[in-house]
């Protein structure tokens, strides 16, 4: 199984970080393709840059989908999932309409592993101006009435990429109060940036930690493993063909795969029932 | 007051038919800048369709709102409002981060008016495909309780720009039977190549019906004239200063420009309550 | 435009700071005729006096609208909106079927106002008993959850036409408060009592600040303007006609009138679904 | 134990049918009083109408609440609770203020008496116009979610005081739909027309039938008897004294003896939260 | 009228609390039959307790219907309702199935109880680790909308059966706090060990205060003196006919003999709608 | 890693199918155990027969957890994880209380399985009188909202071992409906004697469609890779320690094994806020 994860920011340490937790987290006959956002902010705080990161998303998952979908492509390229690693899924759901194999977002995957694990789970960020954004993707996911909190670090970062080194005290205490305070079940160590927080703090919270990017591997991995088929119809079939301008060769190339793909497989199409 | 009103869409004959629904809906004082996107699709249907959308509209409101926000720029340059006129409202409410001025989408405008003249509303659509997409957006508005039904027409489109003209029989079909079936008590004709229908349509329908687009201006210009201040903090407040690549050169400025704004006004920080 | 303003209270120095708030905030070509509750209390607090505060409302709308709607009536006295002007909305929305023209409270203004311009919002209101009934307003409304929190004055008020000028450091401090702790993104400030006060804290909260009456005005100019027509089905449109007693003359004309006018109309019936 | 019973509509048959049902309910030592709105229209079908007949209840109750509320007033005419005989529970919550005793919709009533015995009701209404302000009562009561459906005859009325008898078999047929498509546990035959038919019908719908008049009468018997206390404090206490004006004798008389009953009890003032 | 209530816990000091505020509460005409688990744990705090309680609960109901319905069954023996006597309702809503008869827990009963004398309310509970568990039953049961809060006893308990005067001042204070901070309208003291403190806190907590176990026994006579007929469909009607293995002998023998009943009533089979 | 896998009905003909997709479905390095119910019902339709199977399923992880969680018990019956193999999630979330490793249902499963590739899922199920306890699942998991529709066969069974072959049409003719006209974008086949059906309908079915069983294996190997801790506070904890009385003696060795663990851990416990 091949995963593509990507990191919708522009750091090469979070990348840096996600690899290498991304790489324990994986299964053994995982492979793992790991790249970084071509343009965007050094970390995603806000749903403006997190709308600017998921164009940046598209454009690589285009990258590795423009090929043909079947064909005489050689396998080497040909990806069974792709990762989206930063905490607040930049993109989601709309990243799930350009291809055909499943695509994951660490939140939502975080979700579902701590939902999993207990009835209400508490969210711990990186800055307070975090928060709404993730608020949001909680909700969208339609989980929210399972949010317990969401707590955050309240000062300056020093550095993206040593943010779980700088605050490791404050986020533990953080984790600690979700339980305490807010009735948390689970706890998630949220956002890149954390990766691999979770295995350090290990016995030190007591109730069931998720990590984002290891939640987003084995969430990807089960549901690539389940070969549940292609949305050839509904609201995640590829978007209808119709005139495009001034989208990148990827873009242009990778829609047009998967729209070919979808008309390829020749199911007389559903009638709807109007409402 | 200048308003300045986006086609997220590339057709230029669904920009027509905003920008003549536009003058027939503004105030006396109101002038209208109307705009095509830069790029995206004919029109906008799902969710990855929106998602391009969104960068494309942003690319606009970048090129307005990129020169500095105080000093000597000659005011003729200087919008006081964007209206984001695609139903489904692309980019929504990220956008709001970009601008000082108010960034107001027609379907957040269609709801509240529809909200105002009746407890529930029915929507109706031009493509099954496009329900899905237009349900997300009145749910992430929080007026999901409120929707009464999405009717969507279910035969192929013979073109974007007569979709009104090509369909009038059953759109007004499916408006009557949102009343009679679904319990509507207002009904919103979606979608800029609607514009300017409900005008048409006086008398027909027994209940009060929203314009999109119609809705868009008079609520761009309700909210533009209340004043009520500019987003220094929280979630709406322009994006934290930080490392930034590959950005066009409009929203690398429009981003230094707003930032700058919010600093220049000097107000203490306020402290987090943390959770 | 000709907008009638109804105080549901039966305070004059009250009615005075709506008058002179709504001047302020209206279009040019808006005409404004502001009256004050026949009978009553001294301003709103519970869900009790709200109830009495409609029915006086609805007697000032029946004055208005009793006479035939076309007709031989001088234009002068014709109004083409309403706007109730006490937080909490007293009567809405029943009070929409009372009139052929929009019917607005400045409460759901004010929420339209506020959720156009941020995600969460916080209500700032001028006593602790007050807040039930405006929580239970905006649940009704619909927005419940984007409501950020209600904040109020927990002292005895001196006098209610001087509540924003007795509080103004309170008003202001917990209107910082919503922002820093709650995480409102934009506030409300809330009631007639505090009419224009917005205009004098401006730029001292830093997030948009939404005074009710100014919405309720420009609110009501922008539903009127888009002329969406009239309920004549639904369950908005005027109340069956059957025996009625004891009613006050105006508002047995107001229901008289109205009730004549929808059957004018001559739609047929739309048949209902019957579930 | 004195129950008062309010008609809150002005058709005496109707009342008619209240009484004979409220008697053949009521447990062997409960008294019962039943009363007919002073002033109204025949049968309520809409928000407004709602919104007038709450007014001429609110009469009724203040007219057995004025006397004081401890003294040297005879037992005979003191009432231990009140049954707001109408279903939508016109003026509810609100009239729970005027009085120290228990005010109780039949609706709420007939919810709870529902709720513990199924999962999911329906509610068979008597016409299609009435639904929405149903559906008001049920969502703003909380129970929004346990809402099968609501059927309604779809035709003409031949008299308010035969509906049952009138189309007895539509109302059987509605609500073995409501059972075999809808998921109902439980079946509210609804509104006081109503009252009585769910004996009638015994034994020929699959599921418990609730009569509103019959939950009304023993649901208040069941709060009357719990003698749970009076409101002090909090949102439903007594609406603080302040200047009033207009208000018919005996409301005057009624709020100044509840709020003399409230003074009286001593309770040192509880120090709010402030949010 | 002959109501069984069972204890869920094994305590019998609990019982007796039980025992003598259920024949306190009980009308004049209720013989009242009290039972104890016969296994369990001491006191129920866990979703899991419940869980192995709702099992001790269905074998007590068993042996009181396990007797054929109808026939040459002494009278003395045949109940008209079950109260299930702890906070949390462990096993409900399925034990409703097991019954052709009313089986209430006290939970929901108290909720009914308090949402028909105030719009929120707050819970009292002896335990921090009880909570949990009763939020769980309070959305269940579709009132979360209207849960203030829920405030717990923060200490180790010296015994079950003497909390409520051990900790009398602190479920004071807690429940003092609910009205003051947490806007509650209704206090309900929640738990069989709690049974009967209302009374004696009369008139110290300045809002109605409902006990569990009076409410559990007021609300089932309720809705046994309805009537409302039996479940002989959709999801409460007997489990169907089937293979069953290793049930306890009066579990084997109630499911037939409620089986039997349902399917002696002859109802034709309604169609169900299919989705 | 191993996974206990039980099936919570009596019937050995759907464990067989359980089995045998279970192993399909495992990673390379999963081991299973598969087992049925000691005790129950042929297959599980209404939420009393899920109570009773939930006690069944109870006793099987005792069996497996009563062992000493450390110390001179031999590897060979250690497990990891838990999977409850009946779509409706008996016991669940109780019975995450009962062992100190993962235990998931197979709904909870799907439904992550499910949401993690589409907005809004259908379920499928065996049985008209099956929906309204998969419905509740679904609601307390807190997906409601993602919920499209559940359709279900609407005739008699003939054996629950052969219900997918004998009804694959009427199967796949429903998972086509869901997806035309409820706006299905994944279909869920529900329950184990569907279990391998998904596979067989390959192609057939123009969204991605998910089989429970599959779910819940891939779903539990992907959360007890991810080690992410044991409960050892908050609701999940093992039950408080306290008298227990008549129960197996596995549960009550597998209760002392799992508080024997949580409290050997030695974390000092956290001091709750108390609300």
């Amino acid at each position: 199984m091949k995963l593509l994860v990507i990191n919708p920011n522009i750091s090469t340490d979070v990348t840096a970080l996600i690899d290498t937790e991304a790489r324990r987290s994986a299964g053994t006959v995982t492979e793992l393709i790991v790249r970084t956002a071509g343009h965007g902010v050094e970390y995603i705080e806000t749903r403006f840059e997190s709308l600017i990161a998921a164009g940046a998303v598209a454009e690589i998952i285009a990258e590795y989908c423009a090929a043909p979908v079947e064909g005489d492509d050689p396998a080497a390229d040909r990806i069974d999932g792709v990762v989206v690693a930063a905490f607040g899924d930049p993109g989601m759901p709309a990243l799930k309409e350009l291809a055909d194999v499943p695509v994951i977002g660490i939140t939502e995957a975080a979700l579902c592993a701590a939902a999993l694990q207990g009835q209400r789970f508490s969210i711990i960020a990186i800055s307070d101006r975090i928060t709404a954004w993730y608020r949001d993707c909680v909700e969208h996911f339609g989980l929210g009435s399972r949010l317990a909190s969401i707590r955050s670090i309240n000062q300056s970062l020093k550095g993206i990429g040593t943010v779980q080194q700088d605050f490791k005290e404050t986020l533990l205490a953080l984790s600690r109060q979700a339980v305490a305070e807010d009735g948390a079940d689970v706890v998630i160590l949220a956002g890149a940036p954390l990766a691999g927080l979770a295995r350090e703090l290990e016995g030190q919270i007591p109730v069931p930690v998720v990590d984002g990017i290891s939640a987003g591997i084995r969430m990807a991995e089960a549901v690539v493993a389940l070969q549940s088929g292609f949305h050839r119809q509904g609201a995640f079939a590829p978007p209808p063909v119709k005139r495009r301008q001034g989208l990148s060769e990827n873009l242009d190339a990778a829609l047009a795969a998967i729209q070919s793909a979808a008309s390829a497989t020749g199911t007389p199409a559903v009638v709807s029932a109007g409402k």
